[in-house]
C-alpha cells in the first residue's frame, strides 16, 4: 500500500531545545529500525535514542549550529537520566569508533550534575577527538522546570525507543472478518 | 486523501473544569502546528501550549464566559507544575505584546500557591492592562484531587503539546509490501 | 465510512477483577460521548468515569454477578484515588437519584483505607436505599500490589474519560495532500 | 478486511535483554487474547502477562538460549515490581502445572532482592523439576538504572497486557457520517 509505505518514511522534526548564555541544548528521539523475518514478524535490527546536541553561542542569541556535538542515549542511559533524584549526578561514557581501528581515539563523556541547592542540574558534553586535535566542551545550565519537562517527554519516549509501543492490541475493529 | 484532510481540522472540546464561589477554571491543550518541509518532512511550526482559562461567578451557579481571560502554559511551565512539590509555588510572568509596540502595556501573572496544610493550591490569574486600564484578578482554590487530575492530564498532554507524539513507529503492518 | 461506524459501537470487556473472601471488586474504564457541533467539531457530551462493581461470595470461590451494586468515579475521584499516599484514606458519597423527587433516597458511599502497616487497603462500598429498604455493604481487601495496578491503570485511563485522548497530531501521514 | 486480518498476526520481537556475567535476562510483554461475543463486542480471553526468559552464560559474551526458562508476570506481580522502593523485596511463586495431575511437581520462583545500598537488584529465577529431577537457578544483578527502565517499560505496557488500551476514544473522525 502506497500510503503506508510512504508514512514509515515521514521524518518528523520537534525538538526540546533549551537556549542559554554559552551553549544551546536540544533532544529528540530517534525511533529504532526493524528488520522483516522470514516469519513475517519483526524484530528490532538498531535500538533507538534519544539524541541530545549541544551547539555553542557565538554572540548574543546567535548560536552555530555547524559546530554541534551530538551524544546519543541509550534505552538504559535514558532509565538513569529519569531517574535521577533532585541531588544526583551521573556521567555517561561514549567512544564512538568502539571495535573499530580508531577505538579510543574519540572520547565523549556527558554529565549531569545537580545544583546544590536541588534547583537544577549542569548537563554537559566533552568531546576530545585525538585524531582531529580538538577538545570541545559545552555546559547548559538546566532549571528543575527544563529537566521535569526531559523526565516526562524521556519516560514518553523510552517505550517508543525500545519498540515497545508496536507491541499494541489490533482488534479487527470493522469490516467484515469472520 | 479527503478523509485524512478532514480529519486534520477537527476541533475537540473537552476541558477539564473546576468551578468555584468566585470564579471559574477551565484547562485544555492546544496542539503545535507543523510546517511540510521541502524534503517531505515535518517540523513543528508553533509550538502547543496547555491553555488555562478563567472566568468570573456572577451569581449562585452562574458564571460569565464573556469576561474570561487565558494564560497559556509553555512546555516548560507545564514542566513546573507538575512537577510541584506538595507545599511548593510558582509563578510565571507573560507580555503578550511582547516584541511589538505595546511591549509593557499587559502584563499577566499566574501563580500557584500551595496551601499550607498541603490539602490544595490556589491558582490565580492577574491581568493589568495600561491600555484599556483594566485589572483583572481571579482566584480559584484546587483542591489536592483536583490538582492530581491537572498533573495526571498534564503530564499525558505535555508530549502531545511538544508534537513528540509524532515520533511514532510506523511499521507497514498490512497490505503487500516487499 | 460503515468500517468507522462499526468501529465506534464496539464494546470492550477488559476488567481488573479482584476476588476476595466476601466479595469481588472489579474496575473497567467507561468513555465520555461526544456530541458533534455544527461547527464540525465534537465536544464532550457526558464525562466517562472508571466504574467499580462490587459483588458478592456466596461459596467457596463463588460469586453471585446478580446481587452487584456500582460506584461511577469522576475524573476527580479517580486523581484523589491515583494521588493516595500509602498511609492514606478518603471517602467518595454519591446520590444517584440527585436532582430527581428521589433525592436523598439512596446513598452510596465508597471508602478507601489504608492498612496501619502500609501493606494495603480496604476498599468498601456501602448503598443504602430507603425505598427498597436495603443496606449493602462490601469489603475487598487490596493488596498494595493489586492497588498498584489500579493506580496504574486508572492513571493511563485517566486522560481517555477526559477524552483528552482525542487531542491527537493529525499529521497527513500518507496518500497525495497538496 | 484483509489488512486488519494480517496487522492482527504480526508478532514484533523488541526485548530489553540485560547480558551479566552468568546469566542473561530479557524482558518483553505478551498482549491478551480477545474474544469475539455474539453482541459484536469483545472480551479478555487469556490475560496478556510480561515475560521474562533467564539463559545462562556459557563462556565470555556467549550465552545459551537453548537452556533458557521463563517466568510470566501477570498484571499484579507487575504491580508489584513497578511499586518496588528502593530498598524493598518480592518474590513471587508459579507452579506452571496447577489443576493438573502434575501439580506440585515444578515450582518457579522468581525474586528481586534490593542491594543493601540502593544501588540496584538481584533478579533470580529458581525452577525445580521433580519430573526431571532438574534444578536451575539463574542470577542476574540489574543496575538502577535498567530497574528504571524495565519500571518505566512495564508501566507502559501494563494498561496493554489488561487490554485496557482497546478502550479509545473512536470519533468518526473523516468519511460521510451522518
Amino acid at each position: 500500500s502506497a500510503m503506508q509505505s510512504f508514512a514509515r518514511d515521514v521524518k518528523i522534526f520537534a525538538p526540546y531545545s533549551i537556549y542559554k548564555g554559552k551553549a544551546a541544548l536540544s533532544a529528540d528521539p530517534r525511533l529504532p529500525t526493524f528488520r522483516k523475518l522470514e516469519s513475517g514478524g519483526y524484530r528490532v535490527e538498531r535500538r533507538g535514542v534519544i539524541l541530545l546536541t549541544f551547539w555553542p553561542a557565538i554572540g548574543e542569541r546567535k548560536y552555530d549550529w555547524d559546530k554541534r556535538k551530538v551524544f546519543a542515549l541509550s534505552a538504559t542511559e535514558v532509565g538513569s537520566l529519569i531517574s535521577l533524584a533532585s541531588k544526583d549526578s551521573c556521567e555517561f561514557f561514549h567512544d564512538p569508533s568502539m571495535l573499530s581501528s580508531n577505538a579510543g581515539q574519540v572520547r565523549k563523556s556527558l554529565s549531569i550534575k545537580a545544583h546544590a541547592d536541588g534547583s537544577g542540574y549542569f548537563i554537559s558534553l566533552s568531546v576530545v577527538n585525538n585524531i582531529l586535535k580538538t577538545n570541545d566542551r559545552f555546559v547548559v545550565p538546566v532549571t528543575s522546570a527544563e529537566f521535569a519537562v526531559m523526565r516526562t517527554a524521556f519516560t514518553f519516549a523510552l517505550p517508543h525507543i525500545m519498540g515497545w509501543d508496536q507491541y499494541t492490541n489490533q482488534l479487527p475493529h470493522g469490516g467484515n472478518q469472520s
